[in-house]
């Protein structure tokens, strides 16, 4: 009898499972479009069939697939790592913009503009073989902290899109990461968080050189950028590194505009954009945000019927519930 | 009765076909290093195991998976459409490296040196969107003809390169082409003939730009080298593009050296030389090659204990048997 119990408790799961693939989606027109897109795309009789080998989803990564507020988390990652390095550079104590880092005064560094971010970005993310900055990221992951929310940056990555990109490959689709932001700071955690390998994740580069060092070869990341993955240069990322046009696309930003605008170029495609209107459970954010502004990409999708997520009404919760011990 | 001889002759098929992956390669060092690589690889108990996802494979293309003699066959592509172009170019009558193009006179082409060779890269591989230059390469492939063999340039890839990329893959290895020649070039056949999918072959690229054209976006091929995926370009590529360090690495000259050391980081690898040994079925070359020189690499390989297949030696047969009608 209680074997029978748990093999029905066990039956009942494995049905609500295979009848709703996203659970914490809200029933709605989002939840529809990515549902019946799906099963349309992966049925020979369907008119919107994809073949196995061209089922290429592509995501944005920064307020797509974690959160992006109050700052992208790459650049809250270079903040910690100018307090980390400040006592082997104690002139940092008069020089700018890493004295405005270390005093915490976030309008100076604003003020630093474009060329102050390419210094922050120089010494923390250059001068160092590849292999090292890998390290760098994997232990700030485990210890650093999100200034708000006092939690690890990877439980801000989005359950419905976890949800999303399981089902997707469930249905052979392969998901690729194509991001703004550094592609060897993402590679180090994608694969454990979103089950992304590191040969799917496209980003941001720069220059990389071949050395020898202890009679083995390393690469050093030099102080140069080789590739900015943004606004143009998704659809550059994306024919460089995947060779196909993505039958699936998301994004949240003006940044993905070209990259969904790309992927339009097919017939029978999924572009999606994720609104951030949840100012309660995460943050709301459009127009007027200096990160992941939302503006331009948003009034096109309306026009051209382009699926996009209300956060506060589609998403039955934001982020993984907590792991228990 | 005939039913029964059928099954019993399928049957035999298969066991033989099991028994033997790699039917073209004759018993030897090579094929052995190879298949007990493979073997362990692949079997949890054993030292040299390699889990799923790390089953990364690199394959240089030029002269490892295809001929590459008189030259590089996307040179010749090259010279090819120099002639075509001519009729819209009556300059080049008298222009060189063109004029010597025209006239087949391959002295005054070598002579040109790097600069010609440059100027005949840059009038055949840009100017035109990604989409017109795949047609053409995917045209040319079907109507194009080597010069000494008489045959399609598909049909000069080696017939053992090909088995072993099945069995690598049936045993759960990704296979990838890191190729000195260009992605965009390579990426218009190598499904086709290789079983490789663009999103794996990694090559040398120019840049593109985006823009609008009919209302549409498309890339166009710039006069701009983006990067050379050759010699210390490899590694680099390989970091990029995949983020992993392979565990098997195949090449043929000295331009594959620096992926063969940099596969070598990691122990318990598999590193293979392509040995151009048979002047009769292919050529015979090495050290003192223009195309695919081996000098260096086959005493580092030597000194090292690499695999070297002796071409002459290893392998039953060249090139796949033409397809019968």
């Amino acid at each position: 009898m209680r074997h029978a119990l748990i093999f029905f408790f066990l039956f009942s799961l494995n049905v609500s499972f295979a009848a709703d693939p996203l659970p914490s989606w809200n029933a709605g027109p989002a939840k529809d479009a990515i549902i019946n897109y799906v099963k349309c795309a992966t049925n020979d009789g369907c008119p919107l069939y994809v073949p196995p080998k061209e089922r290429i989803a592509v995501f944005d990564n920064d307020g797509t697939l974690w959160s992006e507020q109050p700052a992208y988390f790459q650049l809250l990652f270079a903040l910690d790592r100018v307090r980390a390095l400040a006592d082997q550079h104690p002139e940092w104590k008069t020089e700018q913009p890493f004295k405005a880092v270390l005093e915490n005064d976030y309008k100076s560094i604003a003020a630093s503009g474009k060329a102050g971010l390419l210094k922050i970005m120089a010494v923390t993310h250059s001068g160092m073989t590849t292999d090292e900055f890998e390290n760098t990221v994997r232990n700030w992951m485990k210890t650093a902290r999100h200034p708000e929310k006092q939690v690890p940056y990877t439980s801000l990555v989005f359950q419905p899109m976890l949800e999303l990109l399981d089902f997707l490959r469930a249905n052979g689709f392969k998901t690729y990461i194509v991001s703004g932001g550094g592609i060897d700071f993402l590679r180090v955690w994608a694969e454990d968080v979103y089950g992304i390998p590191p040969e799917q994740v496209i980003g941001s580069s720069i220059k990389v050189k071949l050395e020898q060092r202890d009679g083995k070869p390393v690469l050093v990341r030099q102080a140069e950028i080789n590739f900015i993955d943004d606004k143009e240069g998704k659809p550059v990322g994306i024919h460089r590194f995947i060779g196909r046009v993505p039958v699936i696309a998301f994004g949240n930003s003006d940044g993905d505009l070209q990259m969904l605008q790309w992927t339009d170029r097919r017939e029978n495609t999924l572009k999606v954009l994720v609104h951030h209107t949840d100012a309660k459970r995460e943050y709301a954010y459009d127009r007027n945000s200096h990160m992941g502004r939302l503006n331009k990409a948003l009034q096109e999708g309306k026009e051209k019927g382009w699926t996009i997520i209300d956060m506060q009404r589609d998403w039955k919760r934001i982020y993984p519930k907590p792991a228990k011990d």
